[in-house]
């Protein structure tokens, strides 16, 4: 299986395709494709180059990545899984080099700022922007600097050859990137099941409280709400819900369809198993990252 | 008054605070103070250096500017005014030269993408990256190349002693920024008027629905719903709401303490004089600026 995502190999979306599909598939029937753009990701899967596609939707810390929804939108592919990442930060430097050599540290201006109080700490340590987490790696590793080190994940140390200073130096445990995995066509969702849609609705009073109410009338759990500008049409919005439920429950189409009745859009954009960050499930990564 | 905004002089920002106070001081009474970073615009007013400063929190196109919205809860100002600016962008060269001369074109990516298919249309012009719309017309004028041209507003072009090529180049006509205008002590907001509130909830089942029914169940429109993640608590979130009507209203004071029922923290970021962009208002503005 041939799964896209966006950014350099060990970036954190390859690390997240290996998590997910890892406990289904064979490595060895696993292929990450990089890309370097969103829109490629989504092309790639569109023409066939590759059956999935992994998109970060949104980071516990940062936010939403709106550009993937508009994504979603523009595109006619399916959303058939989901996946939460934590995020952990690891200083990665030449092989050999200790802690206290280092004096300027190299990253994605996000990742440098997720672990800004952990740089102050080393004391007098510079910190400098790069355009990608993983791509820092390749640079310090081609600068061949001891003093330089790179902030990125464990594969991206463990890809270039270089070795990892200090490991989890985010100043904020609760780092998670929720992920969406993208296909031509949906999948059986299970009886453990979210739903991803968009609907736009008329702008007038109570609009909103009305679509939400097809959904609280029926006790279906909202996961996830989110809107974005409709273009060329300045203060209407969509809105992008996730729900608890697959559209294969009585309740949840009985639900849409008195969406219907209000959305003046409505599209479903699937409904795939739900994925639970567990404690446990955690240490488990945690653990098989070790042992790799 | 001392008003401060983000950006280089002859910014949009810098465009907004003309348009928004224009009508209401003279001239010579309003000093508009530019700073390198949204953070410091805050800390400007929050200090006393500026008695208000604008930000741009929403865009029709590219949709909400998040940072402003973390950094309104991050700080105690009061929202006291808004503002929507109609976004033109004018072709920008040196004196002198022709339309037909151009071969390349410098802004920030963001307006270069707003004018891509006025650029194509110009045929063999390349586009270039810059980190400032207004900072493009000076890097046009110090280069002194009579084949570069900047995309930015008219004042910009005026700023620099450049000539305007071409104007209204925008690809899309509804092309909307809306700032906000922060004091230090809120403002009487009379009779037409909009509040904004921040809120967080209880990550349960139907706790959207019961808080949108406190406005629902009274008529008040909303204008504008936000999420942001709350940092720290993954998947539990800050709404931020605009809505019709002001603090001094009872209707709005008896839903707002039926929202401290269900809101686990609730805080009015201000009430303040509703501004709507009409269609002869804004022909006054264009009118206003070709004199100018």
């Amino acid at each position: 299986m041939r799964i896209a995502f966006q950014g350099e190999p060990g970036a954190y979306s390859e690390a997240a395709i290996f998590e997910h599909f890892g406990n289904h598939l064979q490595d060895n029937h696993l292929q990450t494709v990089p890309c370097e753009s969103f829109e490629e990701v989504f092309a790639c899967v569109a023409r066939g180059d590759c059956e999935r596609g992994l998109i970060p939707v949104e980071n516990s810390l940062a936010g939403s990545i709106h550009r993937n929804y508009d994504l979603l939108l523009q595109n006619s592919l399916a959303v058939v899984g989901e996946h939460y990442l934590r995020v952990h930060h690891c200083l990665i430097g030449l092989p050999g080099v200790t802690l206290s050599e280092i004096r300027s540290v190299i990253s994605h201006p996000q990742a440098l700022a997720q672990c800004d109080a952990y740089i102050k700490s080393l004391g007098g340590v510079k910190a400098e922007a790069a355009y990608d987490t993983a791509g820092s790696v390749k640079i310090a590793r081609e600068k061949n600097d001891r003093t330089l080190a790179a902030i990125a994940s464990r594969r991206a140390a463990e890809l270039y050859g270089m070795q990892i200073l200090a490991e989890s130096i985010e100043d904020n445990a609760e780092n998670i990137t929720r992920f969406q995995i993208i296909a031509s066509q949906p999948v059986a969702p299970g009886s453990d099941a979210k739903t991803s849609i968009v609907f736009a609705l008329k702008n007038e009073p109570g609009s909103l409280f009305k679509a939400l109410s097809v959904f609280a009338l029926r006790d279906i759990d909202l996961t996830k709400i989110e809107s974005r500008p409709l273009a060329g049409k300045p203060w209407e919005y969509f809105f992008y819900i996730d729900f608890a439920g697959s559209i294969q429950e009585e309740v949840v189409v009985r639900a849409l369809s008195h969406l219907e009745e209000y959305a003046t859009y409505l599209r479903v954009l699937g409904s795939y198993p739900r994925h639970r960050l567990g404690s446990s499930e955690d240490k488990q990564i945690l653990m098989s990252n070790k042992e790799k």
